[in-house]
């Protein structure tokens, strides 16, 4: 069956629809139905305006608080001169900033633009630190750049590491450079301590609000909007969709309408979710979707303590690229992904396939075209061809790539995911597990 | 239980080692029996030096014919003043040039290098490519770039569009950019025809070896050679791992290990496969990867005929970045993943943490240690905790970045993959169910 989302008064600008032969009717309602009272629960938070539950960064869209504290740190911070800001962050300090940056600024910044650079600074890798290093050092003083450590816990070793290096590597050439370094952590932690000693730039995010739900607090707004970004229209997309997002009709819930499906192909069998996108420059926003759903729903206890080792693997496509690698086996092999297609149909261009080709034998029907008209044909075979094989897929018609759409896709994954974790009965803001890695390192570190 | 691969008289660089509790060494060697015969064929057709089979891919590393036509292309196309190298293709005909120029010279550009940059038009899209005419349009002479058009059908739509609109938007300024132009394409597909038929220079490829093989042939070793790298390294690191990997002693065969390995994990429900990469300059080798085992083992039918919907999902991690996105999942999540760690450690550093820090009580252990020294740490927490877990996981040791052990490295995946197909009864060649979209494209493409 085919379900539609019902955009009341186009309230929001994404437009969500789903086709699978799984579906049914009765139990699409039947499973909303199980959201009923978190949904409510939702409602009372978002009243609230409070960060209490760990659900509460669906309360960032409207914190007039802390707009006013980034105000202050953009008049000292932003200038004429500013070309780089730098993120030295990983995972959920860095990932929600690099998807607004590359699908809204980036292009804009490949071309002769005004705009600030943001250069990020996350694994540890000599060769990207060098030419970071490299990059910064063709600035005549710090103000042309402004440096943003990011880390929640204030102890994560690839981000002190890296800031460690990148401050001794310019300290001698700026000495001013402690004017421009701003610390985005949590208040109280090690790294607050030691940075307003410093008297450093230091702001706060709310304890609550977990590393990959801060896109829209001081984490990613700061960068965003020194590197150029109108962060009252993301803010202003994530307000609308959280609203939608907060309606108890199914049918007029997007994520609602979304974790529902999943879930429902999840207890299917089908336990990888492919995000499809069909806008190379949305790459980076699969890779923030990647670690939502991976960090959220890969957990090895329920939220009652029985082992379970429950998870949905979240992987990302890039179209058209990838049906020239990935699509015989979406297409031929097993049963087991859910595929949401997610496309921007570009408008205007200035681009097209001349009409008087160089090899007018080859390929009928592109001539006259843009890239965007062959992309559109593009993607409706690929939907052709899910439906074809029976496979099941959602669409995301997204009508701009803007500041206001992106800040609805964000919102609309965030509450996707946690409408998912309570159907899974998971819970979707702890991350146990990483632990595992970081005793065994931590020793190695220590032994060498 | 832990397998080594023993490196007879260390004739390949990479050492590969796995560790797996679901591994039993009289059901290895029972596997390993099962593709005996189908090893002695691979080792008649490396003898005969033919393009006959759908094999003979590895015959390419030993083509000294091909090599003189390639002599021939540099000859005409390589000189002093060359600048950019655009290769225009998707999938087969992009991802290994790709992958080996990421991960072997594409950071030497980045500095002041003199060699020239490859430039890559894969998906239909107007930003791509008007940035990439941009960038042409900054040269005062065609001697300054070539293009490279390369389809081995001849009919990839994506590829025919870009060079159309690529064509037009530069011969006004270049009048003599014929001169300029390199079609890699079967002998007389309609590509070929055409592009003969203009005088363009036409280099073939051998019609059995597929796109995916294809890396070794003219395909990659044109724009690689043009760009600078040293491809006779390459084949020698080919050629090298070819003849590891068909001796029929498993334990002296990497491949068939490997395979082995991969396929006793798929019998028991592990079916996706994560190459877990921990120097990000490899990601793009992950995706060379990911089209090998999709496209190669995704299949909807068997050799025989029957529906299978067989398959593994190759999906590419990049550490020490997904640790904080995916480990969670990888760690806590279902046990449905086999995992390859693949590591160069880098030895050289002139960065390294300063023993003087400015945050001494954040982290201990990293004072005065190079970013290779800190990711050497996150590897080895990161096996130890797989261990811990009980997860199976494969390491790929290489002891440098370069043309030879990428050569090895790709020769290694594409035996692996052909192993894999004969035990799970497919064919590792054919990709009928690209197919899918492209009717619905056609149609639409010719209605609009």
């Amino acid at each position: 069956m085919i379900l539609y989302h019902k955009n009341m008064n186009q309230s929001t600008k994404i437009q969500l629809k789903s086709e699978s032969v799984l579906l049914d009717k009765n139990e699409i309602a039947r499973t909303a139905d199980l959201l009923s009272d978190y949904i409510q629960y939702l409602n009372s938070v978002a009243e609230s305006q409070k960060y209490e539950a760990p659900e509460s960064s669906i309360n960032l869209p409207t914190d007039n608080k802390m707009l006013e504290v980034i105000e202050q740190v953009l008049l000292k911070f932003k200038n004429a001169q500013l070309k780089y800001v730098v993120v030295v962050g990983i995972g959920g300090s860095n990932l929600g900033t690099m998807a607004v940056y590359d699908a809204v600024l980036k292009d804009q910044n490949q071309q002769t633009n005004p705009l600030p650079q943001i250069l990020f600074a996350d694994t540890v890798s000599a060769k990207s630190l060098q030419n970071l290093i490299n990059i910064l050092l063709t600035c005549s003083k710090a103000n042309e750049f402004a440096i943003n450590v990011i880390s929640k816990s204030g102890g994560t070793t690839e981000t002190i590491a890296n800031f460690e290096i990148i401050y001794s590597a310019l300290r001698e050439k700026f000495i001013d450079i402690d004017r421009r370094i701003i610390v985005t952590t949590e208040i109280d932690s090690k790294l607050w301590l030691e940075s307003t000693a410093k008297k450093w730039s230091t702001v706060s995010l709310p304890n609550i609000v977990g590393g990959r739900y801060s896109v829209f607090s001081t984490v990613g707004l700061i960068p965003l909007a020194l590197a150029g970004l109108n962060i009252q229209e993301l803010l202003g997309g994530a307000l609308q969709m959280r609203n939608a997002c907060l309606q108890s009709d199914n049918q007029f819930n997007p994520a609602l309408l979304s974790a529902v499906v999943t879930f429902l192909h999840y207890k299917n069998g089908v336990k990888i979710n492919n995000s499809f996108f069909f806008n190379p420059e949305l790459e980076s926003l699969g890779k923030w979707c990647r670690q939502l759903m991976g960090e959220s729903l890969g957990k090895q206890f329920d939220s009652v303590g029985t082992e379970v080792r429950a998870g949905i693997t979240p992987i990302v496509s890039i179209g058209s690229t990838d049906l020239h690698s990935m699509a015989q086996l979406y297409f031929g092999g097993p049963k087991d992904k859910l595929t949401t297609i997610i496309y921007h149909s570009e408008t205007e261009s200035k681009l097209t396939v001349p009409n008087e080709r160089m090899l007018p034998s080859l390929i009928v029907g592109i001539n006259g075209k843009s890239p965007a008209k062959l992309m559109d044909a593009i993607v409706g075979g690929v939907a052709e061809a899910y439906k074809m094989n029976g496979l099941p897929y959602v669409t995301l018609q997204l009508p701009t790539i803007s500041a206001e759409t992106l800040g609805e896709l964000l919102q609309f994954k965030m509450l996707e995911t946690m409408f998912l974790a309570h159907l899974m009965n998971l819970n979707a803001f702890d991350q146990p597990n990483v632990e595992d890695y970081k005793s065994g390192t931590k020793k190695l570190l220590e032994s060498t």
